[in-house]
Order: C-alpha cells, then structure tokens, then sequence
C-alpha cells in the first residue's frame, strides 16, 4: 500500500511515493497543462518503482496547480504540506524558507511539524526563482551555473528590489564593464537579502530548513546564513518537500 | 529675465524657459548622462528662442537625476514641483495624479499648489510607463499605438500585477490565440487600475490632475475616469509639469 503526494508548481511538478518512507521521486516541467503534467508525473513516479497503479490508495494533491487534480483523493495547502514534509525530513525543524519558481514563503511549525504562522509572497517576482531567471538571462549564464561563478566573489551591490528595474541595472553595470562574476554575485547577494528579509517576518526558531527550487544554491544558502548569523539546514531533496509532505498526509489518512 | 526649470527623469529629461508665463519648453531623452541631458536640454531650449544665455537668471533643478546638476541654482523635489506646476497650469488643481516612465505618485495640494500630502511608487515597476514599454514591446506594438488598437475594446483581465508575472501572463494569452487587440485593452486597464488604487491612498479632492508621460494616453485617462466615476484633467503637456513648477519656483525666487 502506498500514498502519493504531487506538488505542482508554476514552474515543476514534484511527486513523491510513499510507504511510510519516500520510496521514489520525480521532478518534471509544468509546462503549460498542470493537469496533464501533474498526470505524467504519477505515471513515470510509478513505472521507475514497477509497482500495481491500484496499491496506490491515497493522492494528495498541493501547489498552485492543485486546483487541476480531479485525480487526487484530496488536496491541501502547500504551506500545510510543507510542514509536514520538513517535519518528515527533520523532526527540529520549527522553520521553513521556501524560494521556489514563483514565491517564497516562510513558515513557523509547531514540534508535531503543525503550520502556528507563515508568510507568503506570490504577488512579486523579486527574491523568487523568477528573479534568477531574468537575471542569468541578462548575464548569458545558466542559473545553475550561477553557483560556480559567484563562490567568493565580492558582490557589486544591485540597488533595485523589483526584477525589472534591477534587470535594467545590471544592463546598465554590464556596459559600463563591470566584471560578470561580479554582478551575478550581487544579483546572488540580492536574493539572499530579500530571503533574510522574508525570514524575519515570523519569530524564528531553530532549526531552520531552506527549501524549494533555489535552496539548490549552496551561494545563497552561505549568504543567507552570513546575513543571519545562524546555520541552515537544507535537505538534499529540497524541490520535493511539499510533495512528500502531502505524501505523508495522505500515508496518515490511509494508517488512522 | 528668465528662469529655467529641469525635470530630469529616468526617460525624459523637460526643460520649461519662463518669465511669468511659460515661454518655450523641450523633452529630450534622458540617455545614460542625466547630466549631459540636462546640459543639452537648457542649450536647445535657450536656441530655440534666441535670447542671450545671461537673461536666465535662475534654473533650478528637479526629478530623479537632479543631484547631477552643479549648474542650478537649486534643487527642489518633483513633488513640490509638480504641485506648483499643477497649480499654475489649472489653479483648481487640488490632487494629482502622475504617472512617469519609472514612477507613479499622488500629490494632494492646498489651493496655493503647496503639497499637503502624497505618495509615491518608485520601487516596483508595475503602474508605471515600465509597465507599458514592457508590454507593448511582448505585444510587439508601440506604446503610442496602443490607444489607436484598444479604444472601445473589450479587456481581456490580466490578473497579475507584477510586470515580470504579467509578462508571462501575456505571452500565454497570445499563445491561446486571444485577439492582440483585447489583450492590449487589458494591459491598459491594468495599468489604469493601478492608477486608481494609487489615488485613493490621499483624500480625492477636486480637480484631479493627470500628469507624466502615461498621461498622453486617452484610452487610459477614460478607463481611470471609469473606475473613479469622477473627470480628470489632463494638461495638454502633461509631461512637462514639473519642469513648469520648477520654473515657477525659480521665477517667484527672482521677484519677491
Ligand atoms: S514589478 Fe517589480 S517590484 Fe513590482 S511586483 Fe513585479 S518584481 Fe515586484
């Protein structure tokens, strides 16, 4: 018996298998169909294991793309969902920094990995994933390139919040001959600034988890921790935290 | 005797040549300089009337670039300049709207034209001619013929506000095919919406005054005037308002 959790995001789709423990993951594109998506994923997430489609007896829909899922069991918020995924990973964690495609958010949970506050940002593009694309698309650098170039790179200071603004910004620091490492590195520090600044918005407790598509840069994991002045702990799966955390919702209605 | 006002804003730097009624007036882009701009623009300005350079006898400077003119007697900030420029242009003028290329404010004033309250966007790009160069450039149509495709158009809603998001939001709507036409409209009411909630963050006195480079639109001015059941006055060179105030500002410093 098993329970599947599927997180659809704007940008991917995250689902996870479970039994208990997480058994298999998969990470594909959104694309422009979350629905059709969010179907692909269940389907590959279930040929990688070789398992019946039928022992799988609860899915557990979340993300912005929840709304899609007339296949899902139930749906449930991504903030409840990334609870319990962290909690899952990591039973001290009390809060989560999510950056993911198109948001971030933070979250307080209780020691039973129970959402007691969050914060949420959809609204803005500015210290989300959107951010980092537009920008490695200014620079000519691939975003998961961003990582190498700007390791201990003094970071020149990019004084606009907003995307657009700050996409003009580092047009402008380009042409006037600024080194590109430079200039990433400040567009890294930027996010990570806007990451603290997010962080403080609930009463922050140890441990704190960083999640969601950007926690994959160990840059702006080792930024937000200087900004801080305390540890992060990144879980090495961090896309799938809410895809496991509605995987383990639904293991928990099918074993009450 | 004369007195010159320079509003040098991050698209367009005006320039207003006065002595009690407004003599001539220039606007010239802005470019990387805003010192050079603003150089160049007293030097057309003074040009184009043929008068002895000497006969100004007090510039003054305003808007975002004026901190780079060591050639003005003073500086003044765009909203006391705004305000002035408003009030001599329409001495009823008791609330502005204005809305620039980087910008978007609103100024309540006394009926002298001083400034008795206001707000100010100059942090996110969304609301502002950003907004627009941004969109008609995904749009692929001009922005000074967005007025021609969209009057009397029915808009397709744009639900995100922010640039970056609504940029995508656009992209996909022409992909499924919806009429440029609607599309376009849209963005237009978007940004008119904007408007309106900026507006009411002062108490709406009349007349209201539509000022800035936005204000050229009167698709745009209508669909505002819609919203807010209420008439608007748009000053046939909304764009030179506060370069006008500055100029005022400089003309009462020569004759008290
Ligand atoms: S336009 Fe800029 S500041 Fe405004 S919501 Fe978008 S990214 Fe944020």
């Amino acid at each position: 018996m098993y329970s599947v959790g599927i997180d659809s995001g704007s940008v991917a789709t995250k689902a996870v298998l479970f039994n208990g423990k997480m058994i298999e993951k998969i990470i594909i594109p959104t694309g422009w169909s979350p629905k059709t998506a969010a179907k692909e994923a269940i389907d590959l997430l279930i040929n990688k294991v070789n398992i019946d489609k039928k022992q799988v007896k609860k899915i557990i829909g979340t993300g912005y793309g929840r709304i899609s899922m007339p296949f899902a069991d139930k749906t449930v918020t991504e903030i409840t969902c990334h609870g319990k995924g962290a909690h899952f990973l990591n039973s001290n964690v009390r809060t989560i920094l999510d950056i993911g495609g198109q948001d971030s958010k933070v979250i307080s949970l209780d020691n039973n990995g129970n959402v007691i506050d969050f914060a949420m940002n959809d609204k803005c593009a500015a210290g989300t994933g959107r951010f980092l694309q537009v920008m490695s698309n200014v620079l000519e650098v691939d975003v998961s390139d961003l990582d190498d170039i700007t390791d201990n790179v003094k970071p020149e200071p990019i004084t606009s919040m907003c995307t657009v603004f700050a996409e003009s910004e580092v047009i402008s620091l380009l042409a006037k001959g600024l080194p590109k490492e430079r200039v990433a590195a400040g567009i890294v520090y930027s996010i990570a600034n806007r990451g603290t600044s997010i962080l403080n918005k609930v009463s922050l407790v140890d441990t704190i988890a960083f999640t969601g598509g950007v926690a994959k840069s160990a840059v702006i994991k080792k930024m937000i921790e200087k900004e801080m002045g305390k540890n992060l702990y990144a879980p090495k799966d961090s896309q799938i935290v809410g895809a496991l955390g509605a995987a383990v919702i639904g293991w928990n209605l099918l074993n009450k």
